[in-house]
């Protein structure tokens, strides 16, 4: 195999309660990525579709997270990407991500799978690093490994797969207004108050629990958040009004997408998801704040192939 | 049925990472409790073997935990109990909630079962409020379901009960000295940093899923705690020496439990956690510390019957 053409899927991270720790694959949203091996030991990108983004593989998302693995494997040629960028820059679903996961997965498939999925996180997170300035695995964890991705602990890596229930859903509307990560990440506090953090860490244990016992109820009750949304929702206008919408429309519960602007909701069925989405969007008709609005179930394994050749 | 004899299990509660959420009961550590239907409405205590502890009802835990439940129902008789009361007060292994949690299951079998296991962790909060000056279920509700139990919410009251892997074994060293839970509470800090949460609520989501995984090894990584055992720890004297013999010697992980001054150990295997409460005790040996050692299984069903009549 020479070439192969994938779905990079985009992610949801600091999933309500589990800030900076758990995060989950969508299914139908997502960029397409086609790598080639070449005999040149070197990344070349073209054309990028979609996106206006740099193609210097130094300056590309893409480009360091596949040289972080170049750099690792034993092959002496190199590889040309083409990339259909279809998930926008800065809208809190796993952008840079996408492009940073979907790249390792290739290559490593081109290659006859050398790397672990855990070892793709690794590379995945220098292109991350390239993107925020922090190395996160928060998107790339469950951009790879599809499902829910709980990332315990960092150093040492430690990330956690839980399937996700199979009819659960997401709605995601995206206010095309923009925060920067590093923006969002400016405003947190960094104490917090005891007596919030037993709750927080309560509603997380609690949707662990509801994800392996696939109740659906319980998974509702744990979205929530004491932290961090309270005070990052300031920075998206209307962010109250489509949760309480969303919530009213049958969501089991309604959060901040990454660092935002998106906000995603889950439900139950892609019926209620529907709902749920056209509920959030009324939110915003009207406003001048235009959106993207997606409907999707979870990924069940993250990256795949859509072509081989 | 008009009489039963019960089996009240003690129990481990801030369970590492999951501080005021997580608890567990014990298998072969408890009271022993018989309880007899009387025609008049009151409740009777005497007679209390082993701690030297109030008869008159208002004043006992297990007298209020009962008064509560009779209050609820619907009978015109009361109770009379003698109490068999083996976990010393002050051991921070939930020896008030033992004899709350008792009466009232018995009450309930003697009954006919009108309350549900639910129910019965509201009467019991009511004897825990009596001995700690607050309703708090962390040692009741494992008392009560058997297993692990997650609070996730107090208001309103919400418990996921999860089965424990079934090699799960406690070591449990009871130093012999006095630290009241008001003054455990109180050296806590109200705030803490973010930071220190976001690995807490990794660590206990990851206790979640090994339980339901029943991945010992991911038990035992997650069983740290950033926030409450730094601090606690102070007041127990020898605290890291215990822990770092205990993990010496194979245990998974070692933390205080309930507020102290017991400090738990859960290992793979009975044998594992023998050798874990022997180099535990070791560490108190000479100083002149007199302890308790405990070894015990995880209690899949809470309070039990020993003998009906």
């Amino acid at each position: 195999m020479d070439a192969i053409t994938v779905f990079c899927p985009a992610t949801i991270a600091n999933i309500s309660c589990g800030f900076d720790v758990l995060g989950l694959a969508l299914d139908s949203v997502g960029d397409r990525m086609t790598v080639r091996k070449i005999p040149q030991r070197e990344i070349r990108i073209a054309p990028i579709i979609g996106q206006d983004l740099p193609t210097d593989p130094m300056k590309n998302v893409a480009g360091v997270a596949g040289m972080a693995l170049l750099e690792a494997a034993s092959y002496t040629g190199g590889f040309h990407l083409e990339i259909d960028k279809r998930i926008k820059a800065g809208s809190g679903i796993g952008s840079s991500a996408a492009s940073a996961s979907g790249v390792v997965w290739a290559m490593n498939e081109l290659l006859g799978k050398p790397f672990s999925a855990h070892e793709l996180v690794g590379f995945a997170m220098a292109g991350e690093k390239l993107a925020s300035g922090v190395a996160h695995a928060d998107n790339v964890a469950p951009a790879l490994y599809g499902g829910f991705t709980l990332i315990r602990s960092y150093s040492p890596l430690d990330i956690i797969r839980i399937d996700a229930p199979e009819e659960l859903t997401a709605s995601i509307i995206h206010p095309q207004i923009e925060i920067k990560t590093a923006d969002s990440r400016k405003i947190l506090k960094t104490t917090f108050a005891l007596e919030d953090g037993i709750k927080q860490w309560g509603n997380l244990g609690g949707l662990i629990a509801g994800l392996y016992t696939r109740d659906y109820d319980l998974i509702g009750r744990c979205l929530e958040d004491y932290i961090i949304e309270p005070i990052r929702s300031i920075l998206i206008p209307g962010f109250n009004q489509v949760k309480k919408e969303a919530v009213k429309a049958g969501a089991l519960g309604c959060g901040i997408s990454g660092s935002g602007p998106s906000i995603f909701a889950l439900s139950k069925g892609r019926k209620t998801a529907e709902a749920v989405g056209r509920a959030m969007g009324t939110c915003y008709d009207g406003t001048g704040i235009a959106y993207d609005l997606h409907i999707s179930g979870i990924n069940p394994q993250g990256v795949r192939a859509i072509k081989e050749s």
